[in-house]
């Protein structure tokens, strides 16, 4: 039986997801079924949701844990009428900041989700049309304005590294696919060379490679096992040879290369 | 004076900063310097920490704010020897947590992050790649595939806003963009029109839209006020005579953008 979380707030939700994933996965021997609500914004939508935290209390047989960030109190109150185990998160830890702080916090809806509206938005933005324009070594002439320069095998996870760390941090990331052609010369792309210290390395287990790339090309030459591994082999004695600093990302979702990536490079993500 | 804030975990601290951001923003006439440190999974990075906190404290005059995710203690008893206030989220919340649950949680290293592992990341990535193949209307014969496609004038933040459902919600998000063509003949597109349950429109104010392009194409028609009015005019028309649901960017983040089209699609995202 599956015991049923909610994550429930007046704006986004991200936070109140974050978190209760953060804590769910510390229980792993527990299944739970997680259903995110954003923008229950109304008392008459925080009654819907009090229904549904009610249904599904008695389906499951247990109470249900509601991970919660409402800001309007009138919200909150009527979602503590359901049957759920609520953590409210922002009750929690505001009272105790505020005293740290000697400040009153601003306790209106939507207030907690401004964060994204300041200067640093159109940093993003920009970030992500930059990754597109010069994903898979597409255009190399802007690569003078990137913070950084992903390298490696096709589908070992660039792209979608390059783009989280434009959409969460704001970073000009490139990628260049190293492909059959350089490996044989066994030296940097020449369009490469002049940003040598703007360059990260992806590898990954051959296994793994071979079977991402069955998906997209079913036993082709380039999906098979023997090519994956003269690719990889290839690629990392580079990495080596040139004292590129590089992972493995096989065993990492792309939050954790991102963040392993800027902790290497020493990037100072610009936080307002 | 700035005050000092810290995000820090022995993960990729996002769920220390997400929080931690969230619970700053109630403070709205208090400045902070914030500063992310993840993969503090050493006792010797806690002590480079505890100094890094405490030359702060001594810049500032006041203590800096301390939002911490490390699940070793060792290292966690190390940051608490720093001059910081310390907000240690998970123990807050972990111990009432296991007495509701009635089991102990696995308070391993890194087992908090390990959400990313599962079966869905690889929908993550493959719906990355769905968003950048069919990006700006580039492809429109994978659209029965797609879980929703965004439209609108060019630049009014489909990409990103794509980008985002894919890599955060792992859901299929197309975009194609309504042209000067498209809009003298008052139509919906012909790609368009076998798919129009899953259409959802975006819109924008026609000053941030000129702002926007002019950044792209300084002093062109297409960055032009006029022409921007023009556009947005049509296609809000079109949006109405439809009846396709469609919000204003202006003033949202991706983020909101994105949660704000799941509930009215009534797309149930998929969290494992």
């Amino acid at each position: 039986m599956k015991r049923t979380a909610f994550f429930i707030s007046d704006g986004t939700g991200i936070t109140a997801e974050t978190l209760g994933q953060s804590l769910l996965s510390q229980f792993e021997n527990i299944e739970f079924r997680k259903l995110l609500r954003p923008y229950v914004d109304t008392v008459e939508k925080a009654r819907d949701m009090v229904q549904q935290i009610n249904a599904a209390a008695e389906a499951d047989g247990q109470r249900p844990i509601i991970f919660e960030t409402v800001v309007n109190r009138a919200i909150h109150d009527e979602l503590a009428k359901s049957q759920g185990y609520i953590i409210d998160i922002f009750s929690t830890f505001l009272a105790p900041l505020e005293q740290e702080l000697g400040a009153g916090s601003s306790y209106s809806v939507g207030k907690s989700h401004s964060i994204q509206h300041n200067s640093n938005y159109q940093d993003r933005i920009d970030a992500v049309h930059f990754a597109m324009d010069n994903d898979d070594g597409a255009r190399t002439h802007h690569y003078k304005e990137a913070d950084i320069i992903l390298v490696g095998v096709s589908r070992c996870g660039k792209t979608p590294s390059c783009l989280y760390m434009a959409l969460q941090y704001g970073i000009r990331a490139a990628n260049y696919p190293l492909t059959d052609d350089d490996m044989e010369r066994l030296q940097l792309p020449a369009a490469l060379r002049p940003h040598k210290h703007k360059l990260f390395g992806l590898t990954i287990d051959p296994d793994r490679l071979a079977s991402i790339r069955n998906e997209r090309r079913p036993n082709s030459r380039y999906a098979s096992f023997a090519q994956c591994e003269f690719e990889i082999r290839e690629v990392e004695n580079l990495f080596r040879r040139e004292n590129i600093p590089h992972i493995n990302s096989t065993h990492f979702s792309v939050e954790e290369i991102s963040a392993k990536i800027l902790v290497h490079m020493g990037i100072e993500r610009r936080l307002k």
